[in-house]
């Protein structure tokens, strides 16, 4: 049975929402969860909860890295972490995948630090799925890196390409640079020999895109500095919400409006099934030596279940293996 | 009688949408305009439309800088173009204020090359009003300048403040720096470098915001690099469109939604003018010495009224005066 490292302190709503979370995967998938952290807490959790009995598993660790702590200090200080525990059981090989709600950076520095990057890999990139009017597109990356060279955009391609096709199933999917203007004189030397570069790999690149493409779903994968993706990636999810909460004010106004509010409820929890994070269960740190799942620190646990069957389909379809074959088959360029 | 100069060949259907906006506004406003451009073009135009006669004026200019043009290269190769007189004709005293919805580079450049910048400021930035659960907040710089340094974002940071408690009468406005973590610890160097400066000035700086509360409105300036800035707002400009394109896909499918969507009728359009930008009509570039509003490209007739409306305001609230009194009081450390 595939085996699942839980770390089961990060998390804004954590140990709680990671316990509930885990136990409906446990009841849902034919997986193995081990949930790391400090065992009485997590005991106490579990046995509030409904579960598959033997599908979970605890692993004590003593320490928790906050949502705010400095990511590489804290990780290097907290030897007994969640976090670094959970690192540590995929790193020997006694889990085949990890998902962590906690603290991103401290997420990102113990992943780099304790499972070292792939072959020809040289920085990890956040992939997140957003969904658009298409279906859905891949950001990459999404913050893990603030401050990434031409080359990481180009291995940030590959890797979403990899993880489009052979997890997604899209064929040749398509990769846009997200830029301030289609032509490829716009943009700053950074993003002109980002494109310079695509335009030269064995990358089906279509260009820059701008971020009025980025939800019609035009590219199949959005290739970015982590900086510029986390920030659009918040924006996105706060105006979502922003909108949500302004049509809701505007509904409540008279009892014509709240009437056909009512009628059009089905729609409503359509849209709102499509928009909602939840759903997709979290982003893939792409690049690392392991399969390797951060969710959103204020996740659900039906996001944390989601986080769970995405780090399950990760082992199935050998994400990894696929990245480096296709490195090797990589241009010189590269 | 305040004298607006509007570049009539500029945006993706001028000068057609162009002349119908000046017309409305000649309708509306106690305001003289000045349509610049190629003058059997703008006549025909005129002659289609109702105007108030004696308030608006063509004025020639034989050329058209398009959308797609190098930015610089245009403004200094075609002296006779819409966008460039437009900029001659204000510049000479011959009109008060400037909107264009012509090449946003072109527009940027043309200002910055034939105005100059106000006295202390080095670097001019695109201030535009966005929505938010609040009110509306200002984001600044929305593209003009793709390489910005720390020192230029403290210079919007002011230009932003006088704006927002000038123009909009808000006291005492808050300004945030876009950044991907609230820390200050969070960020590239240059982010960290800002956040210093910021600190230390005389800006009523609350410290970092993220993506997520652009909208929540909590910041009533928000700072950051044009690159940054340019990208979130055409993100979300596009979302909006996105999220009313799914729900409209989802009010279609029953009897009942279809209905219910009637009955919400009023809502729906209370929330569309919320968050149409063509109601607030434009953006300013701030820090050049003249008032010059920036349209959308796809400005409709009454956003490019609203622009005028806006440029006029401009004029009646001395922004660049203010500014100016403001940075000679400044602090040092600018």
């Amino acid at each position: 049975m595939v085996r699942i490292v839980v770390d089961g302190m990060g998390g804004d709503d954590a140990p709680r929402s990671i316990v509930k979370g885990a136990a409906l995967a446990s009841e849902e998938y034919h997986l193995h969860i081990i949930l790391v952290g400090q065992e009485e807490r997590l005991k106490e959790e579990l046995a509030r909860t409904k579960f598959s009995k033997g599908k979970i598993s605890i692993h004590p660790a003593s320490e928790v890295v906050e949502m705010h702590e400095p990511a590489s200090l804290s990780i290097r200080r907290k030897k007994d972490s969640s976090i670094a525990v959970s690192v540590d059981l995929l790193k020997e090989g006694k889990a085949d995948a990890l998902v962590t709600a906690g603290n991103t950076g401290a997420a990102v520095a113990a992943a780099t630090l304790k499972l070292r990057m792939l072959e020809g890999i040289e920085r990890a990139g956040i992939a997140i799925p957003i969904p658009t009017l298409a279906g859905h597109s891949l950001l990459i990356d999404a913050g893990a890196n603030i401050d990434s060279k031409p080359k990481h955009l180009l291995q940030y391609a590959v890797m979403g390409e990899v993880y489009m096709s052979h997890v997604l199933g899209v064929k040749n999917p398509k990769v846009g640079l997200l830029n301030i203007g289609e032509e490829e004189t716009k943009g700053t030397d950074f993003i002109k020999e980002s494109h310079r570069l695509l335009s030269s790999s064995g990358v089906n690149f279509i260009g820059n895109i701008e971020g009025k493409d980025i939800f019609t779903g035009n590219s199949d994968c959005i290739i970015c500095d982590g900086f510029i993706g986390n920030v659009v990636l918040k924006v996105a999810e706060n105006l979502a919400e922003s909108i949500a909460e302004l049509l809701k004010r505007e509904l409540r106004k008279s009892f014509l409006t709240r009437l056909g509010a009512v009628l059009a409820k089905s729609a409503f929890l359509n849209l709102k099934k499509k928009m909602d994070y939840a759903e997709y269960g979290g982003a893939l740190l792409l690049g690392v030596n392991g399969r390797y799942v951060i969710s959103h620190g204020s996740s659900s646990p039906k996001a944390i279940k989601n986080a769970i069957r995405v780090a399950g389909e990760c082992v199935n379809h050998h994400v990894n293996k696929h990245i480096l074959e296709r490195l090797a088959n990589q241009s010189p360029t590269t």
